[in-house]
């Protein structure tokens, strides 16, 4: 058995120090780096690129919206075509620091109410995947279940690779529950490593309501601006591994048809 | 003979239009594509690739200071590592948009005052060169004669491709004369067709006290900004080319050693 | 009988030229001003502020999103208490420079999406009342007829100057025709000029789908960047006055109750 | 004897947190406010005038250069009448701001580079000081002693305060060592707290290399964003209410004529 861990990480810039890149680092195996426009600059990209390395971490793009002070959180309405050119200017510049680095990224993720808005709009989602599939097919893109996002970045050849949520909780409609509303944030790291556990051995998490969702993740995500997200992601991983899960970045075969 | 005529295109974004980047394109051999920091946005920037494509114009990349109210033009200093991480992300993105086009870059020029400092600073020029040489050792980078720059690409085992501005008057020492200065700016085309004339057959140039300076260029910079700069390379172009002279990007063989 | 004649002006910012400022100045009564924020910038702010007073315009704050590449037309959610800082903060600091140049600030109009949002959400319409009244409540506000910021506006104790759009098809609900809808921008100035006459005169203007909506306008809003525009500002503010209509700004006597 | 301890706040904006205001706001007697450009947002803004009137502390303005990722203290060149709108632009929104709180500014202080520029630039600390001016005549300017700012200030009708820096070491001719040198920063209180005594009692400091310099300050600066700034600047006011100094804001009376 076998489960990928990833966080967003890179998203200081300047003067502004946001996340616990350096615990987490120990922690996950797959870095969504973000990309120096919802959060992030050249030198922390560079930097940030260089500490997966050292972790033998894998690295993903992480493209969002062009709002720094809503880190990329907030609702924005483009046209498909600039949300397109968005996405692709963002993973090129990532995947060309990285490849300067001598490294290759092996996903991408859109971040905050990109992800989110994708997950429900069709046109969105194929705005982000054709982006994607333009710089390499070859990409993965970490998606939500039965999403639009996980459909267009099939019909894009792209593999896909769902993901669950271990400190967020979930409505029973599969969506997260806003950060605005009660118990959106889970930070107990022993109720989030029982989440993950559950998620990895029977694929299911538990909505707000009582509804049982079946997800059937392929990688995990654990929030890094969460207070204590290094902690939670380290007792995450080391519950996983005492229950003889393998904590490792996603590869070819786990492609989703 | 032979001559490369570039210009700086793709510094519109959003709302903003700036430049004549449509009739340019008609006369240019050499694109500077502006990487969406100084200028431009990723829109923006996909367009004018596939309009230099369409016009059978060659590619690079123009990367600038994070000042867009400055247009690039205002002096910033970076530490050398922030610099060359700001170079690396603007050609990287650059370069990774145009291969998702399915063309390749061909230079890099940096813009305004970044480029106007690394004439003068090594630790810029270095950071700089260094930036592009990861991105790919085959760039060629356009520097001013017998600059910093220069010597900088030279050194990190780039081509170098010297440079003239025939829409902008010389100080004696070779630099150009600021745009705050009476005079700094030629926009009579007859007279800036006779300098290019000038520059390709004798290489000189006349600085604003009478001394005659030796820049041998083999590429000449047209501004886009400037009003009726498209008449102005419009004008430039037919002259060289009734001269006998091919007006052409530069190849690999132009680099200097 | 007599109307307002508004428009957007201060749009441009460094390199960026928006608009047609100079020449609307010579039709319109008011202008709203761009606060730095979707638009314009502090020098262009007290550039605008100075050729409104020679033209003898009256000047008003202009809030928007902080959304430049978009010129603050996209949406965006924020929370209630960012936006009523948001607000705020832009009419604080046109106001502030207006004072210092011995000039008052008469009227608020939120900008695009803004305006549109408020319109018809009373949470938005409420913050943005609540910031305008914190900083002066002899201040009018420029409202859609029969919208919540309407309401907001007068529950807060504003005056309220009701807006029509003489270059803008409305569609039977009263709101404002996509721009991304054939038909949404009125350009020719014959056209443009007898929907403002018939809007002063009956009060009322023909929707997309022949529906006559009753908007009793005190005040109409000619789009600044319409190609054209100043043109046809121009005819409109002759044609109303060779038709005996006095184009004036809004006074206190004005308010809706 | 009385002192003024003045440090820089509200610089979080959106998710970045920046400095240690609740803790200083309990030990200084004036925050300069940041507003909005270099740092800080009109949320932040708002919050942090609220916290320095809870904690009876007073405000003033602390515009900066348009970088947020350099945090305002990397050299920029404006021209004076572009710096002259920007200074007048962010006193206008941070004084605007606080009337609508029921609270008015005392003091201007400028941020970072464009304190440091306009300390050895006629030219710019005109510009300054003419924006300053014309907000308002009353307000004072915190200015490094023997500076052409303190000079500017003066000729403008400000009431200047001449400031130390208690965490920061000097130079000989009196400017600040540069942070990219060792020993620039002052971080053990103990040392801070000395200093502070000293430069109240006899209005000397030493430079680094044993100079002693008078500088005769009304006003000590505490930076925010040192580690441990909240606990240094505990303990400089302790000790100095201990040795029977008046920690409090200047006022009128203590104008430099």
């Amino acid at each position: 058995v076998r489960i990928d861990l990833n966080a967003d990480v890179g998203e200081s810039y300047g003067p502004c120090v946001i996340g616990h890149d350096a615990g987490l680092m120990r922690s996950i195996s797959s870095a969504n780096v973000a990309a120096g426009v919802h959060a992030g600059d050249p030198s922390v990209l560079r930097q940030t690129l260089r500490s997966a390395r050292e972790a033998g971490v894998a690295v993903g793009a992480h493209p969002g919206f062009p709002d720094r002070e809503g880190l990329g959180r907030r609702e924005m309405r483009l046209s498909a075509g600039d949300l397109e050119s968005l996405v692709l200017y963002q993973v090129a510049a990532v995947a060309g620091v990285a490849a300067a680095e001598g490294m290759g990224i092996r996903h991408v993720k859109p971040h905050g109410a990109l992800y989110n808005m994708a997950a429900r709009d069709k046109d969105m989602a194929g705005a982000i995947a054709r982006a994607v599939a333009a710089i390499d097919r070859r990409l993965l893109m970490f998606v939500p279940p039965a999403s639009k996002l996980a459909e267009a970045a099939s019909e894009a050849g792209l593999g896909v690779v769902l993901e669950a949520f271990v400190d967020r909780a979930y409505e029973p409609d599969g969506s997260l529950r806003s950060r605005t509303q009660p118990g959106a944030v889970i930070d107990d790291p022993e109720i989030a490593s029982a989440r993950a556990l559950r998620l990895v051995r029977e694929g299911t998490v538990t909505a707000v309501d009582g509804t049982v969702l079946t997800l059937n993740p392929a990688t995990l995500c654990i929030h890094s601006d969460t207070s204590g997200a290094d902690r939670l992601a380290a007792r995450v991983r080391a519950d996983l591994e005492a229950a003889g899960v393998s904590v490792t970045a996603p590869d070819v075969a786990r492609r989703t048809p």
